[in-house]
């Protein structure tokens, strides 16, 4: 089994002893509720580095007001023993006091093209709260390597950004979108969706792998693109669409045509759980199915 | 003489370097025009760390539009005299493409009460401007302990929240202001003065004393503190006050009477000269004469 802790000395601990033995230290950040795009995080970590921490935290500062961070789903055992299966050495879980003590006052905030839509208007400030507890795990893990889902598309984008232009010592590494087999996102939400919303989720996949058609067959338009993509997914009554862009896949600006790589990307309600998905278009081809 | 270095890669592997051979790394930031406020700094970062490194930096995004950013002094060959004096291993000295290449677009920012007073409404941004910068110097030096003058105290504490509140692995150390025979603040603007103006700014220190004097001789009110230095610094026409501040001197509140070690601190204008200073009254004396 990890060694799992609390707080920030003793992880410190663990990954100095690392570094004495010349280890490479892997950082994957989670809120927990493991599912298989997290363990695709995990082994590519496992496979990349010496050292792998993984910090299973349900940050309270990137969730809106409104939102799940009550009911968002906890499951310490089960995500321990999916740790120990992928060899998970450090598990870090602390408790929001020790992420976030009294008198704690400082943000981290990318602004720019990157937050300008998808969801950040949807949700004011979530970004902001990923970026300030991303920039507390990194300097209190000190990684080599952090990795993040592809899934979660502009936060890996504005991860990106801000690893860089705080000059973090470190590599961001992106990693395919893990699906179910017909299609759906993995996504901690998923628990939300009763049987029959499951069933009516399949159509967000569908309809990107529809807008990404177009593009194959020729269209370059992007509304033409995002039309073809929405056909398909607003056919399917159960599914409430939030939005659904085309935007350039590194400033995340809104696209005319496609010229150079772009994202398809969307987020939906279906039932009571808020659902996110995107394609790459134009670009080498990443998307796996799990 | 130090190694002088406008690269990022060029710091890291000399700090790298120093981590290998079991050196402690101390960081003096600074914008350079070097004095002996930051020789003080310097020399104990001498006293306590194997490798010392001394960025200076003119940093754009903490001067507000229509301040000095354009006349502010630069010296480099002095500065680097300045550094060989105390004995300082790296000058890292980038250029504003090298710390905000094109795109960059991420922000620190402390909230709360510290930004509440003082300089922050006459500065805006200003902070912001300065933790943006040293959350980049941190992470491309990585210093065990970096060295900030009290002359700056507003800019101390937020320093000091910044450096907390993202889990910064190092630690922040204090030094006293180093003072002018007259009492005059050290401080790189004190080159605008004209002497006729030099000699008015010396009742800057005289208020902060008349000040502590009144807190010596029993006095607490808060109001009556301030009018003490206030009657002083007014009685000298060359020096326009902006503000005149007693606050708690760890959280920057206002205080109306003085229970805890507060900080009795101003700005004013000596002709063009924009220059701060403070005292902390009930505390332990930690001022001294350079």
């Amino acid at each position: 089994m990890p060694l799992v802790t609390k707080t920030i000395s003793e992880v410190r601990e663990q990954v100095a002893a690392a570094r004495r033995a010349g280890r490479t230290i892997g950082l994957v950040p989670t809120m927990g509720a493991l599912h298989e795009g997290h363990l695709s995080l995990m082994r590519r970590a496992r496979e990349e580095c010496g050292l792998v921490v993984v910090s299973i935290f349900v940050n309270p500062t990137q969730f809106v007001a409104g939102e799940d961070l009550e009911r968002y789903p906890r499951d310490l055992p089960g995500d321990l023993r999916r740790c120990d299966e992928v060899g998970v050495d450090v598990v870090f879980a602390p408790e929001a006091e020790e992420m976030y003590p009294p008198g704690d006052s400082t943000w981290v905030e990318v602004t720019g093209t990157l937050v300008e839509g998808m969801c950040a208007p949807h949700r004011p400030g979530h970004f902001r709260g990923v970026t300030t507890v991303c920039a507390r795990l990194f300097n209190i893990v000190g990684p080599d390597r952090a990795y993040f889902g592809e899934k979660d598309y502009q936060q890996l984008k504005i991860i990106e950004r801000m690893a860089a232009d705080l000059k973090f010592p470190l590599a961001i590494v992106p990693i395919p979108t893990v699906r179910e087999p017909d299609g759906l996102a993995m996504s901690s939400r998923n628990v939300y969706l009763s049987s029959e919303e499951r069933k009516a989720a399949a159509a967000l996949h569908r309809g990107l792998r529809a807008g990404e058609e177009a593009f194959a067959q020729g269209e370059r338009n992007a509304a033409e693109i995002v039309r073809a993509a929405r056909r398909v997914i607003e056919a399917e009554p159960g599914v409430r669409l939030q939005y659904l862009e085309l935007r350039d896949a590194e400033t995340l600006e809104a696209v005319e045509r496609v010229a150079r790589p772009a994202v398809l990307a969307l987020a939906a309600f279906v039932g009571r759980a808020r659902l996110i998905d995107n394609v790459v278009i134009g670009g080498a081809d990443r998307q796996c199915r799990g």
